[in-house]
């Protein structure tokens, strides 16, 4: 019953209404032969793979799972047969540079792309979803000579990949890990140690994994600057199997037909990627691709759940609207989709997952341009705002995400609660998107302790600068105004009372990453209306209406967020074990 | 891993040092010899029971389920021995009148125990858990045959009861329901038509199984005032089987350990109970009872999450928290309890959780009053308090205990996705309740339209004349009282508008409960707050900075439910299919 329709007009509203994105490519040499045909093609087909190949092993993914026997794990049916067919049309190789196999094409494509595998299957996109983010970092930070054994099998997808960072006791903290690395004579390095959570450790996609790992070299400093990264195959250049294992896999909420792995490292055979104890350097960039990557978890989920729950909606006959349409005045009832709780909760679905769409494309095009565009300057400013937009992307979208598939839920009713109807799962599948690439907590930590207060506001100022440049005139807009100076006033406050109150950015991050993602979507949206004032169409009609939804209902929001983050001015209680 | 502790401290504080229920039960002759040693003897046997044995059965029930054969339904390991011992406790007859075999205890005593079965074990006390309600529905309206055929085995618990009112085609909308029941020359029934969601429908705990069935009668008008109510039992009073069967178990994202039925009732034999046609009014007395119940899995939920969280943050260590003690200075890392965004989490979960609490309860003792008190006029003030306070319990606690839920998850990183660690399974145990018994749109629904705006808001005058009267003075309390007028004030609005709008109060349900739900807790919180103040034990300083939490950072969303309350005046767009 759970179906996935790509929505490719409301992606084209955004690729090319609203972005202009072929007009922007123009303007970049190495894009310089996407046209406008040439994205929808791409765009059409990624949609036809989602909904056809990878929507009918979604549920199939959630009831199999994956077993693991004797070291091997087997994954839900279909899903091999589904790989091949997404290396075999070249997939993974989209955005990767055209030297190294690679098609060369955008990552807003990509994140088009990605948004639609992950809203048709969570569980099956965990395998590839971190192949891009390998490439980068190997491009970035591997010898030549690791680079020309690995990086054309990673780019044609011929090989996975894997992060491997989290160990039992140190997950938010890599500060903590313990897994060593010996340097061996011939240059190489033997990897020892337990990793947890390793998303595709272990499966039968590809006959090679490229696990990428974080270790400590004997006599490195303690925390994080004595982590170096490793690149450690599942087997081994001359065919032996490396001295590595797939030791359990977790039995989890959701994503079931994703394998995460226990994985054991004894004395595994490893080369090093970029400098001794700078592995984070190396791991960052692939943790920066992963966690845009998962902000389009978010946006995928709450699109399969918003159409999914408004096509329930319309369907589903249950009692009276108070308002009813002549037409409909002796039925004994109405769909739910006319009563106002149930306009409530898609509405405000709709404006959150449309919102949330045009801010995911919008830092995947940036990153296009902090990586391609031949002026340094634009480049470089460019790459100051990813570096503020990943963390909302990631927190501020999953979020959403998961809201979405719970309002879709209660759209079902008892229904929503039934396993056979597919929105549990969409429950169960969208929630871990919250947890895993750091924790959203972490997320809001990065932007206003690590960007945001770390350079004094400069580059915050830059991008709010940019959306007040940007923003349209007219009524919407001239309420948004007021929003882009609330958030840059909270921010300079913050700013002048973090000098003498280390904790507060701390206590505020959360509500400041919530203001910042709910002011960013209201910018957003006074653009969309603007853009779709000028089309009488009922597609742009109802744009409209969604913009004027969310500034009514969603950017109050903000309002809640200023008032919190002024409360956490104030001391924070501790906490200790509860009285007996 | 995940344990349940009764929290007797923290319910001692409420039933005796906020709602000092012995007192109030002195005044109630029913009541005159519960006095404050009998309660705590009640309420640590409850809490004796919940945790050691039902607790245990938690993980299980979730892992095995129900399973059904040949018509007969299996119930997990140990389910069926712990509902003995349930009965052999006399648990079942805590709250019943002595006359017909009960305890004759208050309701807020139930209260608290029911809060306990649910924290420690949602699926199994779904068993029970109506049997209060079948027990009042019977008790008001059944004849005296039928009280003395069945009330004494539902008081007991020898036998449990189900509601049987959803059909496929019917949830939330009783009018539609289809099953019909023919009357026969005896004086019973036969009953026919499936029924779905039948929570217990068929089981092996009990022998029998009492169905409280609603049906039309041939002839009977459409909509709700053609229903009937009756009493098929699953086995006749001769010993035989009666013709109705479990078709079908549900396959659920939670509660797994409590069989979600589909029941054929094929010709069965039932009995009429109340009015011909008033079929409701006897399903309702069930369904508030089922509804204050259900807001208590709210706090069951909201508890047994905070706890386990707490735990976990308190044990974790990762990070060094921005602020430090002096004996922390040089570890490696702290507890994930100091750290800003986890203080948050477990802050707002326990200012909710111990809000909701003392909401609950005073509810559940508003119902004695309402029942037992012998002044009639105070007995229709109560009376009048607890028909607004049951859908606010209802809506508000279940939205918070899963928001609680999923909270505690967060607080466990990548181990609150794993199945082990139990606080996954505490999300999809929790979820059920904001559907069930009514979706908590429709309790908004039930709240503002049937109950404020239906009698011009006389009602909600006086409960908010009584929380004024309540308040104490000092400074926290100087800010909830400006929140008691503006919720007085939006009413006024909403009632002034609805004359002209009647889509008004369906537009601005959801928001209006939250607000009330929100301010309701703030005066309590007031209330407990001045209470601890004559106390300098570190139990009652934590309850002085809860509430000061509770109003810093919870209140606030009070005023982000009166803009959405404003913004409802407007027109609310309709939803069509998206364009292709």
């Amino acid at each position: 019953m759970w179906q996935y329709h790509p929505p490719l007009r409301d992606i084209r509203f955004v690729t090319e209404e609203l972005l202009n994105l072929p007009a922007q490519w123009a303007q970049i040499p190495a894009f310089a032969e996407v046209d406008a045909d040439t994205a929808r093609q791409v765009i059409e087909e990624a949609g036809k793979f989602a909904s056809e190949v990878l929507g009918p092993l979604n549920a199939v993914g959630d009831v199999e799972g994956c077993t693991l026997k004797d070291g091997i794990v087997t994954t839900p049916k279909g899903f091999r047969e589904a790989y091949q067919a997404f290396v075999q049309a070249g997939w993974p190789a989209l955005a990767c540079e055209p030297e190294v196999g690679g098609q060369g094409l955008p990552q807003s494509l990509n994140a088009v792309l990605h948004e639609m595998l992950n809203s048709a299957n969570h569980a099956w996109n965990m395998y590839p979803g971190l192949l891009h983010g390998a490439y980068e970092s190997l491009l970035a930070h591997a010898t030549p000579e690791l680079k020309a054994r690995y990086l054309p099998k990673v780019v044609s997808g011929e090989w996975l990949s894997t992060m491997c960072l989290t160990e039992a006791h140190a997950g938010s903290d890599l500060g903590l890990l313990k897994t060593r690395a010996e340097p061996q004579p011939d240059g190489s390095y033997r990897v020892s140690g337990t990793k947890i959570f390793i998303s595709g450790g272990e499966h039968d996609l590809t006959d090679n994994i490229v696990h990428m790992v974080l270790a400590r070299i004997a006599g490195a400093p303690a925390g994080t600057k004595g982590l170096s990264l490793f690149l450690v195959p599942k087997v081994m250049p001359d065919g032996s199997r490396n001295t590595l294992r797939c030791d359990g896999l977790e039995k989890k909420m959701g994503i079931k037909g994703s394998a995460t792995c226990v994985m054991s490292f004894e004395g595994a055979t490893g080369w090093l990627v970029g400098d001794v104890n700078r592995g984070l350097a190396g791991m960052f960039v692939m943790m920066n691709a992963a966690r845009l990557h998962v902000g389009l978890q978010g946006v995928g989920h709450a699109e399969s759940a918003y159409q999914n729950a408004l096509a329930y909606a319309l369907e589903r006959v249950q009692m009276r609207a108070p308002l009813r349409s002549p037409e409909r005045k002796v039925a004994e009832a109405d769909p739910i989709a006319l009563h106002p709780a149930v306009r409530h909760n898609l509405l405000r679905q709709r404006a959150l997952l449309e919102g949330g769409r045009l801010l995911a494309y919008e830092t995947a095009h940036l990153l296009d341009i902090a990586e391609r565009h031949p002026d340094e300057a634009v480049r470089h400013v460019a790459h100051d705002e990813v570096s503020l937009l990943t963390p909302i992307c990631k927190a501020f979208l999953t979020d959403n995400g998961f809201a979405a598939a719970q309002a879709a839920q209660q759209v079902y009713g008892g229904h929503g609660y039934i396993h056979d109807y597919g929105v549990e799962q969409c429950v169960r599948d969208s929630r871990i998107s919250r947890i895993y690439e750091g924790t959203n907590e972490i997320q809001a930590i990065d932007l206003l302790v690590r960007k945001v207060v770390a350079d004094g506001g400069v580059k915050l100022a830059g991008l709010i600068e940019r959306l007040q440049r940007e923003l349209p005139t007219g009524e919407l807009a001239a309420r948004v105004q007021p929003w882009l100076a609330n958030w840059q006033q909270a921010t300079q406050q913050l700013l002048k009372h973090s000098a003498s109150d280390a904790e507060l950015p701390y206590r505020v991050a959360d509500d400041y990453l919530r203001l910042a993602g709910l002011v960013l979507l209201a910018q957003g949206w006074a653009r969309a209306e603007a853009v779709a004032a000028s089309h009488a169409t009922p597609f742009h009609t109802a744009k409209r209406e969604t913009a004027q939804y969310y500034l009514d209902y969603l950017l109050p929001e903000a309002g809640l967020c200023l008032a919190r983050i002024r409360a956490g001015q104030n001391p924070l209680p501790q906490l200790s074990a509860p009285s007996a």
